[in-house]
Formats: structure tokens, sequence, C-alpha cells
């Protein structure tokens, strides 16, 4: 039979990186494509004991219906935190614990977006935004990322050159895919320009807290007096990202739709990993561990540097990120990172080319993004000295 | 700010039964109004066991990300499993996991439907469902439920009347809310009519194993030669609901298109859930625990009838359910029970009213959800005592 897709899910293929991560399955592949937190921080023995003595001592609680807000004691505590380190939250916010970042993006389309609406995105931008974009039949306009964040002038020019503008999404700190952070300023110009449109702001910040030298830029959301910003926050870069856990916190009118869509999507987040991700904050030291994230994630990242200063061609840019996963290459000369990632891929190296996260993503690009917070520095090292290889011969 | 929604989720309210729940959490009200398989059935220090082990020795498995399409293992277990016990699984055929049965619902309308589109629900139906069709901008249109199921003359009827017809939803076993099953005659036609018209059928079923004296009607997609159903199972009443598990089984061309919307939607389904369900079915004996749920429910469901015959008033129609979690009652003289239900409520009683799971909402209706397995037997007679003597003072 000949299935009649829907007309939202029609252009939407599966991504084309598949095949590149078929390959980083092999060991013997140095994968610089992935987008993984690092498995050796995970703290899978005290979530081991309290995953044991929840499911013995909360049957109930672990394993009946939850209510689709979230299990009310991690909201509380993630509203208590987010204010905390981010000065986010006032008394018209809501804050809603959802099935990783990514289903906040998700609902947030589904709520603020029609079929044919435009979304902006940075471009480039985390492949995972824009596919949700996509499935939702939504115009994507694209805005140029400086080494400060979004161009301005560009978002206001695509502002008015676009019709039913409802959302700019960002990733305002250690972007994915490219490792920079929006000043201060452009967050502040962002705001006004989405303010002065009435424009939703949908602010994903997963990344945030990795930070490598401790400084912190506001986040948007932090300034939002008006409504306008919905943030996304995740625990998947800080404590696990298997377990699904995110956040979404806005405006309670926001929030209220928000959660009647989560309940038609999943009913609720499923219960044991919000009571692990809970009883972790309630028992131990997550700031500590971000610390400690943040210390392995810095180091990774000065050894890959300093590798691709080493083994990559003089001509290449590329960024230093201050905290995150990632970086960003740019090879020039007209080259095309798709067609260049065969001749990694039999070199035994794979990273994800810089199409992938473009709003045209079939136009080639000289562009790349490489991940280091999986592997030891050998790996790291050896990895960009095959790619240093292939970029040198080309 | 006055926030613009999308055309899609302008029309979806928050449940107008979320009231009832609201006392239905006051202990001294006896609630007929829930949904929930029996806690005392969770085999939580089983899952305690595995989940401690699974935390422990398998870290990365258990905490980091996995693949959209569910963890491998389980996905064959559950393949398996599907085969033995329903027939369902052809060589076209692919099973996902998802994040409960809810998810399933929403993965299949998003794929197949437009919005103005139309979906054929049985009326009454599923909320849970009819609201996700609704948070599409889908055209509701009902079909008549039966003692032995859907009225197939009203299918064929509205099939004709209306435009653009995509899916037909159905629970056909131990359906939610009335409690009835559909004959295999109604099935057989049910498939044909949807063939004939190239509509595809969702048929959900998450009360099938839940037959009180064992015998079983044959899936609708143990039928599908042609690849038109979409097989909706869970782990909710059979397992755990919190730990939000469910699967879908179609033809994989429709299965690989649900995959790419799962992927924006939630990435994957929590990774130890996943563990916990697999696990269980590899250590324990899933088919042995679903004999004693039976049993547990069969003699609940008894007991509520009984209950019903000694109280309630001798005109009140009832169903007399084979299996699953609900039975219905049609009060007759043109009664509201969404009205009755304040007097019910002054009584510490609550239900469902009939008009919760209609297309139409707004209109009252002189039916009546009753639950019956979450409480005790002594809960259940004071339960149904209470709302006789509401319904003999009308």
């Amino acid at each position: 039979m000949n299935y009649n897709f829907s007309n939202r899910m029609s252009n939407i293929k599966g991504s084309a990186i598949r095949e590149i991560f078929k390959y980083a399955a092999d060991p013997s592949v140095i994968s610089l494509a992935g987008g993984n937190p690092a498995p050796e921080l995970f703290p899978n023995e005290e979530l081991s004991v309290i995953a044991e003595e929840m499911l013995r001592e909360k049957p109930v609680l672990s394993l009946q219906y939850g209510i689709t807000e979230g299990y009310t004691p991690l909201r509380d505590k993630v509203k208590q935190r987010l204010k905390r380190i981010e000065n986010i939250g006032t008394d018209d916010d809501e804050l809603i614990i959802i099935s990783g970042g990514q289903q906040g993006i998700e609902l947030s389309i589904k709520v603020l977006v029609n079929e044919g609406d435009t979304v902006i995105v940075e471009e480039p931008s985390f492949i995972g935004a824009t596919n949700a974009f996509r499935s939702y039949g939504v115009h994507l306009a694209g805005v140029p990322v400086e080494e400060d964040g979004m161009n301005i002038d560009a978002l206001e020019k695509v502002i008015k050159e676009n019709k039913n503008v409802r959302i700019i999404y960002t990733i305002p700190t250690f972007q994915n895919p490219m490792g920079v952070t929006m000043s201060v300023e452009k967050r502040k110009k962002l705001y006004e320009t989405a303010k002065k449109n009435g424009i939703i702001i949908l602010e994903d910040n997963p990344y945030g807290e990795l930070t490598f030298d401790g400084t912190k830029v506001p986040t948007i959301k932090s300034m939002d007096t008006d409504g306008i910003v919905i943030y996304a926050g995740s625990f998947s870069k800080i404590l696990s990202p298997g377990l699904r856990i995110g956040y979404l916190c806005a405006n309670k009118n926001l929030i209220q739709k928000i959660v009647i869509a989560k309940q038609v999507s999943d009913v609720h987040t499923s219960m044991l990993p919000q009571l692990l991700a809970y009883e972790y904050m309630e028992r131990y030291d997550l700031d500590g561990a971000v610390v400690k994230m943040r210390e392995n994630y810095s180091h990774k990242c000065s050894t890959m540097l300093n590798a691709v200063g080493e083994y990559f061609p003089k001509d290449v840019l590329y960024t230093k990120p201050n905290g995150g996963l990632f970086m960003w290459c740019d090879l020039g000369h007209n080259l095309d990172t798709m067609e260049i990632s065969k001749k990694a891929i039999e070199q035994k190296v794979v990273y994800v080319p810089g199409n992938t996260f473009m709003t045209d993503m079939n136009k080639p690009c000289s562009t790349l993004r490489l991940n280091y917070s999986t592997m030891t520095d050998e790996r790291i090292v050896e990895g960009i000295r095959r790619l240093g290889k292939v970029f040198c011969n080309l």
C-alpha cells in the first residue's frame, strides 16, 4: 500500500547524517560527530541506590500514573534552582517537567505555530529543533550567527521580509553547533526586537551551566518582563540524557496550554526518572558535579583546540568555545564538507557536515561541527590528526 | 500579553473532568472516575532489584542517549510476545517502542492526518484519543458503539458523508469507556470497509490481555494482510503506567515515518523504564502476572455488578464487561449525568459523565463510566450504594 502521509510530514526525511552515525558505531572509527555527554560523569552508583529505594518504598509514586505538570517536589526544586543560578522565574511564570528538552521545542511549536507560519532560527542551528519545526510544516527563516551570536540587523531584516513570524528559536549560550555565546548587548536587542514585533522567543539552554571559566552571561529569560520568553532547560547534559528529563519555564498562560498539549502527547513524563532527578538533587551536590563536568569538558576542549592548531591547514577558521560540547570549523575555498566526509570515513574519522544545521540542507557548505565531550585525550588528538590529514590533502 | 495560540490548539480546553478529579483526591470521596490499574499488582520489589542492578552494572546503557526505535532487546521481546499471544507481526511489519500508548495515537495522527481531515472514532471513545485528534485540528466523526462493537452500517454512512477520512480509531476489546468487545464478524467487516475506502485503522488495545475468562477475540491487526492497521499496545495496564512504555506495530513504511516523528518529539523513550520492562519479562513470568490481574479485576467487576444490581434503579441499563477496567451505565429519561455528578459529589462519590467521551462534549448525556480496578470490595460496594442513593432520588 502507498501511504498518504500528512503534508507536514511529507517534506521531512530521515537525517542524512544517519549514515555517518552508522560508521561511528565501528570502534575503529573515531567519532567527532556525536553530541553525547561524557559517560564517566554519570552518577550511576548514586542513582542506583535511589532507584532501588524508590521502587521498594514508594511503589505507587514510582509506578502509578502521575500528573501532566510533573512531580511537584521536582518542579519546586527546579524552580528554586533556576531562580538561584539563572535568576529565572516571576510570579507570572510557571514550570512544567517534560520528557527531555526536545519535547519542549515540539510542544512550543504545536501550541503557537500554524502550518506555513514562519519560525526564525539561527543559521546554523540544532537539527533536532529545525526538524521539529519542519515536522509542523513551518517556514524556516535563518539568521546568520557570528562570534557574539545572531546578527541582529539580519534578524530585523528577516522579520520584515517574512509573514507571520511566531517564534525566534535561539541557543544563546555555547550554541549547538557553533559553540559561540550571544553577548549581553545582543540578548537585549533580540529581546526588544521580539517584543516590538510580538514574537515569542524560545530560549534553549541545555549547555549554559557548562561554562569553562565559571563566567555566565544572563539568560534572555532573566530579562523577560513581558512574558515573551519560553525557557527550555534539561537534565541531559548535567545528569543523564537517557533519563529524558527537561523542563519549560514560561508565563503561566503559555504553560497552561502546553500542559494540554503534553497531556495528549505522552500523558506525563515517566515517574521514576523524575524521582531520580529530584532525589539526586535532594541528597547530593548537583552544583559540585557540574563543576567537575566543566573541568572535564574544558580540558577536552583545550586538547582539541591544540590538536586543531597543530594538524589542520592554517587557513581553517574555527571557534574557541568557552563552554558546551561543540566547536565549529570553516574550511573555506567553497569546499563541500558532505563530500569530504567520505574521505574522512576512509581515514576512520567522522564529523557532522555544516549543511546539516542549515535551513536549506541541500546547499553544500564548507563548515563542520566537532564534538569533544565523549572521548579520551588520545582519541581526540588522533581524530583531529586523521582529519587534518584529509583536510591537508584536498 | 495575549498569546496567539495555533488554530489546532485553540479549540481544545483543559478537561472538564479535572474538577471531578480534584474531588477524587479527597480520601473521604470514593472515586469511580479513575482509570488506574490496581497498585497492589505492581511488581515493585522485582523492579527495584532490576533498577539497582542496571544502574550499577550498565550505566551507559541506562543513562546515555538511546536510539529512537527503542532498546533493541525490548523490541525483539515485544515482537515475539505479540506474535505468540496475538498472532501479530508479518515480514512487512516493524515495531517501535513509545512513551506510553498515548504517544502512539499522537504520532499516528501527526504522520497521517492534515488539519480538517476526518478521523472516525467510536462514540463514546477514550478522551485521551479524541483530545489528541482535536489537538491537530481534525474533524471528528462518531460511530455509535453497540454491545458487540461499532455499528458497521453507521460506519459506512459516516465514511460516505465525510471528506478525507484518514483514520478509524477503535478500542475493539474491553472498550474504554463502555467495557464492550467488538465481535469477530464486525472486526472483519470493519477491516474490509477500511480497506475498500483506503482508510488506516488505528487499533488501540491496552486492555486486551485483561480477559476475565481467558477467552480472546482475534485482534484486527492479526487479520491485516494489506498493511492498513496500526496496532498500539502498552505496558501501562500489565506492568506499570508510570513507567510510560508502549509500542506501535505497523507496516515498516509507516513505522519509518513514525520514527522520524518520534525523533523530533522526545528523541527516544527513557532508557531505564525500557530496561525494566525488558528485564522483568526476561526474569519473571509476565503471563503469570497477567493471570493474577485478570482474577483481581474479574472479582472487582463482579463485586461492582452485584452492587449495581442491588442499589441502582431497576431501569438503569449497564454493560457487563468480560475484561478491562470499565463499565458503562445509561440512566435514561433524558437525564444529564454532568449535572447529576454535583449531587454525587455531595454524597462523596465521583464518576465520569458520558458526554466527556463524545465527539460533541457539550451535549448532555444520560450515560456515565464507572471504574472498578483500584478499590477494595468495601469501597466499590459503598461507592455504588452512595451513587444508587443519588440515582434513586432524581
